[in-house]
């Protein structure tokens, strides 16, 4: 299956970069969705991470999965209005949507959160609750299409939900 | 099982990370063996990782799987005598060891690559032939114990087999 990566500068390097291998790892192909094609961003630490296609004109329906890596690219990302609509978009289909650590910013602003349960770094807990979703301490939780992680040591319980889920 | 992956400065992020994260993701327990324990040490592009334990302590029976990055971290750990004896000491036993792009270095530096077919960056090719290894350009190369990768890319293959060969 083929999974869309969303990608700005100063994502999480480990919270891109774990999913994407890991998907890889179980046979799926990743495209990573940037403003534009063939632009190298860079992570909080600089770890590059090279865009293979565009957000603005990505077909929501070629894609199993999105995913929305934390960091400081959450705050870019949800800024653009092609963003917000291929997330509601995915997720009127029901199509898995990944979200950890700071990425919950970009659901929210899409308008999908209200009724879920969704977790995110502490740090952010009151704009999940203020978009509408029922926040939980959890290291990972799968509320039936959404699922979402805290931060970077999650990342193999994170992992193993976004496989179980296109498997 | 519980798994030791080796750490100083300079480590090649993800080199150091995915095979981490990716085995605690199989269920496996990941000590970080650094020179003393509970130092943070800074990958190349700056991402953090801190040791658990020390290697000057570390009994390699404990560990079914010895991890070596890539990055610079090598050009460091193949330094200091004990780090070659817990390489030497395991490889005896035949547990797995896994190296990935400048890892081969920690190894040559062993001295058990003698006959041995591996894979490394291109750029210490040389010096694993000089060490009396078989170097062969692909994603993943396994024999017997020892698991070879050469760079990031690569990774997706390299995390399936370390976790297949505890399997």
């Amino acid at each position: 299956m083929t999974v869309a990566s969303l990608i700005h500068n100063d994502f999480e390097d480990l919270e891109f970069w774990y999913p994407a291998l890991r998907l890889q790892e179980a046979g799926h192909s990743v495209h990573i969705l940037g403003e534009e094609p063939d632009v190298t961003y860079l992570g909080k630490y600089g770890v590059p991470a090279a865009s293979t296609h565009s957000f603005k004109t990505a077909n929501p329906q070629d894609y199993a999965m999105l995913l929305v890596p934390g960091g400081w690219a959450p705050d870019k990302l949800r800024r653009y209005p092609r963003v917000l609509e291929l997330v509601r978009e995915m997720d009127r289909r029901g199509a898995v949507i990944g979200q950890i650590c700071h990425a919950g910013w970009v659901l929210a602003s899409a308008g999908i959160l209200t009724g879920r349960t969704v977790t995110s770094t502490p740090g952010i807990r009151d704009d999940m609750t203020n978009a509408g979703a029922i926040w939980v301490d959890q290291p990972v939780v799968v509320d039936r299409n959404l699922i979402s992680s805290r931060r970077p040591p999650d990342l193999p319980e994170y992992g193993r939900a976004l496989v179980n889920a296109l498997t």
